[in-house]
């Protein structure tokens, strides 16, 4: 009964579960701070700093059509493009960047960055310490969406990309979007900002919170230094549960009840499952998103970059959220998925609302959908409308 | 900086977390099943059942005016009374349950007693096995809201109370009410069920398989045997990051705004928050939350609750939910509170929906309050409000 117990419980089998050097795809890298320490908000600083990005398109004469897309919590810089190594599924944002898409790579030069504090390639936790060639683990210091942000510049400097024809993103890379807009905003000429807020809510805080404490409870997390561990000690079940977490607040009770409802699992082992060690099938559902996200992410840069997406405030020493935006000067189109419970549309409203005066291509649309909001990486169809019209208003 | 770390991530002592043998209060206990074993819906069977409960006034000579609350969750019979050994709080229902209040124990002879599997005086995983004399643990059957019920059953014939004039219920208590409704239609002479549902929906079971795989990840859980372990080496950590999952699904991203917003907690390290150790207030209130449980609860007991609501569906064996709810023939109140996230207004509509052309005096009312969940135990006028109505219609 007990073994299978924990079968059930996170049926996943640990190897297979990601580990610095894994294969990062076909990307390029851009280092700085080699000569000089780049500086963090937290008061850290980092040397050596490496960007990994991806561009798809023509930079043209005058550097004037660059797009830059900013990712979300565990995505990469593979917005578009099929699975190959180091990518083991296509593009996260098919049907919207392309050939031919909203955001046309026949026209656009467009760029995308991993994080810094990701593990796709930039640096993060997983990286080596300068000092002694080990993964920095916990040694890494907190970064801010700030900090990311900057990394992005530094690789825009070395592109020659003196500002952004425009700068999209959505959840943590509408942060980004928002944050570019703020730092530089003779940098961005354009500006989306999808699913996301002007600083993370105090109902997000204890989502991201619950997921760092189930991470770090797990024994296998290890004060962060499990990049030795055998391939069955990491902290997998934690960072697993981490992510069920958010899973659910990516959806909605809707589509689950659609998809799932009251479904047992086929392992189930009582047909009305009542047995403790019973599964249904949206636990079958979590353990899959479990399960994709240790093979494929490193659990210390989930912990930063939820840290960071948790200390998101633009109004932070800018003299409150109003004040930030009020630095805002491009073009701004807000986007909201009604169904968004992690992300409500009241919070891209609220931006909107700040906006709106000054610029008559500012517009705010919601979309339709019962994915919640995951949406705005479902909903191509829409997210593309909403995309293309306004790059046309602002062109 | 590691210490500070575990410090700020679960800051609570261990000891004094709850324990088999501790006070239970005044209560009574109702033994059952000390000749014949107790069948249980899944197969299994317990001997010497023990059912703690609390009553308040005078059951009347034709013993009609007694009236049934059930509990939620990680409730117990102390619906209503001053805090009391055993009893760290006031009852739970304290403004709608006593003396002149819309569940008047002047007027009704309130009983509420502890559930099956529970660990306030009823019997339970925390319970000596009768072969060894030690804790069940998860040598426990799994027990389901309908075995809950006829544990109930069993005390309202030693009672000789022959029909209840009313049984109420929200939440997990919303679903014994509906069950005895179900269970002894001629048992039930009114049904009151408050922000509750007909079968636990996909997503209410995601939020409670995540909670539970928390709770097993723990190391100090040691599949369900840590009753002698020692008092910092219990399954605390993982309990309390199950009861945070549950507290936020109990309230809304509204009030949290409202109470904590983005402010930072007295032990934050840096006045911006940018480190990773740093914490939101809303993150002291999770650990008070998880801390108070630890206190009071067995991880067991919380184990096999929730498992209980997610095996709760009314139409299991009965041909479907609408073959169930055809099976009621009391008057019916279903409450709902409109920001309930959880157990959304829907879910008790629908009940409603089913019921409402068989009694005249069934009815459905949607209590505004920014509460979310925890408005049924936290809006007391306007449950009593409705409760009273009802109670006086089907006088």
């Amino acid at each position: 009964m007990v073994a299978q117990f924990r079968h059930n419980a996170l049926p996943y089998p640990a190897s297979g579960a990601w580990m610095p050097g894994d294969p990062v795809g076909h990307r390029q890298f851009h280092t700085f701070a080699t000569e000089r320490p780049f500086s963090l908000e937290g008061g850290a600083s980092l040397s050596n700093v490496t960007v990994a990005y991806e561009t798809w398109g023509t930079l043209n004469s005058d550097a004037s059509n660059a797009i830059l897309v900013c990712h979300a919590w565990t995505g990469d810089s593979h917005v578009t493009g099929p699975a190959s190594e180091g990518h083991p599924t296509p593009g996260w944002w098919e049907g919207v960047v392309g050939r031919g898409h909203a955001v046309d790579t026949d026209k656009y030069f467009v760029v995308c960055a991993n994080v810094l504090g990701g593990c796709q390639g930039s640096t993060g936790p997983a990286s080596m310490h300068p000092d002694d060639g080990k993964p920095y683990g916990l040694r890494f210091p907190v970064v801010t969406i700030r900090d990311m942000v900057r990394a992005q510049a530094s690789l825009a400097d070395a592109l020659g990309i003196r500002s952004w024809r425009a700068v999209i993103g959505g959840s943590m890379g509408g942060m980004q979007a928002l944050e570019w807009a703020i730092m530089f905003p003779n940098r961005v000429r354009a500006l989306a900002a999808i699913a996301t807020s002007a600083a993370a809510s105090a109902q997000q805080i204890a989502w991201s919170s619950i997921g760092r404490r189930a991470l770090l409870m797990d024994p296998g997390y290890n004060e962060g230094d499990y990049y030795n561990a055998a391939p069955d000690a990491g902290p997998w079940y934690g960072l697993a549960i981490a992510r069920m977490v958010a899973q659910v607040t990516f959806r909605t009770d809707t589509r689950f009840t659609e998809k799932f409802g009251r479904q047992l699992s086929d392992s189930s082992l009582d047909a009305h499952g009542i047995d403790l060690f019973s599964r249904f099938s949206v636990e079958g559902y979590l353990d899959h998103h479990g399960d994709k996200l240790v093979r494929r992410f490193d659990a210390n840069s989930y912990l930063y970059i939820g840290k960071a997406m948790d200390l998101h405030d633009i109004g932070r020493s800018r003299g409150g959220v109003d004040q930030a935006l009020a630095r805002i000067t491009a073009p701004t189109l807000t986007l909201s998925i009604d169904s968004d419970i992690l992300y409500p549309p009241y919070q891209q409203e609220f931006i909107h609302q700040h906006l709106r005066e000054k610029d008559s291509r500012t517009r705010h649309a919601t979309i339709e959908s019962g994915e919640g909001h995951d949406g705005f990486l479902v909903e191509t169809a829409p997210v593309s409308l909403q995309l293309s019209q306004f790059l046309a208003d602002t062109e």
